[in-house]
């Protein structure tokens, strides 16, 4: 599933890869027998088309324990099912409470509605680790608060929010609750109903193994949403508007059916494995890399602490030393792939203590094995020993 | 380059089948090599699909005479390009000119404006062979105008709009003009400079041979959009707003590296065929159906009349008989892939007279052979004779 040079590829936060087999060949199958366009034909290849659609939404309903797949709708990316939940549901003059390790693809659209709408926006703060406690958002709630946004997981930390009690929280407040799945989905076990998520937003590329190019949005039956694109959905044609049936009502033009065959093969794929099972390893490989990296001298690990839970994520920082400098150096001289830099989640970096440099983020994936995460510890401790 | 089962496929118009065998064989290399994310990180996979993203841009520039590959930004389908330009353009209490062969994606963006920002449209009439005068278009103009959005050809009768007259007329008012391309880009000649195109929304999986999930926009660099989605961009990722540079303000989130690379070999694909040997094949197609199918009595065929210019589109209507039941006979029967239905432009079936029935429509690509065209034809014949 490689190419001719051998990678250690430690940028699973980012797009998982290698991707199993199974999502090659059900892209190229697509491509090749049914990609006709779903929805806009009966003709035997529109339907298989269709099917392959229906099939992608089955698939992730049961991923994410969701009653009705048609209350899955796919996106191009997490950040498009993040604009179409926040623009479609907040109104002019709501109160939305968010977090301090939110990603930029909710920061963004909550400040451009601040502007807009003239929404108010609380941030709850992080503390060091990027941990944010259920009742500092309940300790936010203002008589006008129509939506919580919360990231599963910090994108920088690692670090995982305690969803289902901010869940029950929302219900039980009648507040809507948006959960960021970009490092969860396919990672942790997520049940919508049992965590009381009205929103769901997933990449299909990441955890879930399918291709780039592929994501999606769940809205709870009772949530009604504008919808972000307006346009042919194939169904109810003649009417100007846009027709209220889900999923049409909000997945306008083409869909994008080689990649949902793709991520199809991808759910299956880790349904089959267990989520369970995924992020079991996933945290042992996290657990390895960071014994490895906390007995380096002036490196620091952000984050849970050694042995609290955690994605795949190990994000770290060397003293004196540009995180910049060492990604580099970890590409061009170990062929080590990972990250440096802001990783769109600025206020994440202002608790980690982390605003003026950035971070060096490795993370890990479902092939992720122990010799790369003893790759990149050995790799950074002969950095360290040359550099300056 | 075809399933186990012969396809007569003639639903170009919704999406082209089969690709051409390059397609393919990008979308697995890049899924195998290439996609790390695209400027989310520096080490070389994630460089690699940076420069995929780029050399797409390229080689759709070349083929739009566009200066800038960076005033291109991607889309999942042509219906989100529409929307970024529609929704990011217009302001409250403009003037809008567009047509009666518009598709839905036009139309619904603009009925939806007319509630939310007291926006006022136009829809200039199309003859009964869904022609439209640059004149008329003239005519709508008034002083609040600030946008005319023109379909270059009908996705119902397959005529062809004056685009670069339009073009002059808007330039010389200071009007932008929107072409939506879904039915002409890789079918029919595109030079935006030459013909006034101020912002082109193209679809990455009909002309261009590419795999559904592509598309995009081109906009014009004098023009500046509100963003359809606020998201990170791999840039300026301390900013709480999204960056003003191009082609990121428009691109927020993960794009889909492996269709883009598919996208890219399609329209090398078509660069090296030439635009205009593909219309004029696709054009002798469609005088050949036609011919064929005018000789039947009671059918009538819409659109331009024999020996016009036209896309690849032949829709047809047969005195008393249900298109739905005709493209039902054709698939099953004949294993003959046409749409019947409404096409998603309801306007476009009033000016035809078929608002009541909607129409059976078959359209050609690249790879339509002369048999397949004469395969259709003989069917209509044959059900022709055994229908009541």
């Amino acid at each position: 599933m490689q190419g001719a040079e051998k990678i250690n590829y430690l940028d699973h936060a980012a797009t998982s890869w290698p991707k199993p087999a199974q999502v090659m060949e059900a892209v190229v199958q697509a491509m090749e027998q049914d990609a006709a366009n779903p929805g806009r034909g009966s003709h035997a290849m529109a339907v298989r088309a269709s099917r392959i659609l229906f099939d992608t939404r089955k698939a992730l309903a049961k991923l994410f324990v969701i009653k009705n797949p048609n209350d899955i709708a796919f996106a191009i990316n997490t950040t498009m099912a993040l604009n179409l939940a926040i623009k479609g549901f907040v109104q002019q003059g709501d109160h939305v409470i968010a977090t301090a390790v939110e990603h930029n693809s909710v920061r963004r659209p909550l400040e451009y509605l601040k502007k807009t709408l003239q929404i108010e926006v609380t941030y709850v703060e992080a503390n060091e680790q990027g941990e944010v406690e259920a009742a500092q958002v309940e300790a936010a709630i203002q008589a006008n608060t129509s939506l919580v946004v919360v990231n599963h997981s910090s994108n920088l930390f690692g670090s995982i929010l305690p969803v289902a009690e901010i869940g029950g929280i929302t219900r039980s407040r009648g507040i809507a609750l948006l959960v960021d799945a970009a490092q969860t989905a396919g990672m942790l076990d997520i049940d919508v109903e049992a965590m009381g998520i009205d929103m769901l937003a997933f990449p299909g590329h990441k955890g879930l193994l399918g291709p780039q190019g592929t994501g999606g949005l769940y809205v709870h039956p009772r949530i009604e949403l504008a919808p972000l694109l307006h346009g042919g959905t194939g169904s109810q044609s003649e009417s100007p508007e846009q027709p209220k049936v889900r999923p049409d009502c909000y997945e306008a033009g083409t869909q994008n059916t080689p990649g949902l065959a793709g991520l199809k093969a991808g759910v299956r794929y880790v349904l089959n494995e267990t989520v369970q099972n995924i992020h079991t390893r996933e945290w042992m490989l996290t657990q390895r890399m960071m014994e490895g990296l906390l007995a380096i001298e002036g490196l620091r690990v952000l984050g849970p602490q050694l042995g609290k839970a955690r994605t795949g994520i190990v994000s770290f920082v060397i003293e004196g030393a540009d995180p910049s400098e060492i990604a580099f150096i970890l590409d061009q001289h170990y062929n080590i792939a990972v990250r440096s830099g802001f990783h769109c989640t600025p206020l994440a970096h202002g608790a980690a203590g982390t605003l003026e440099t950035g971070a060096i983020r490795a993370s890990v994936g479902a092939f992720t094995t122990e010799q790369e995460v003893d790759a990149i510890v050995q790799a950074v401790i002969e950095i360290k020993q040359h550099y300056n």
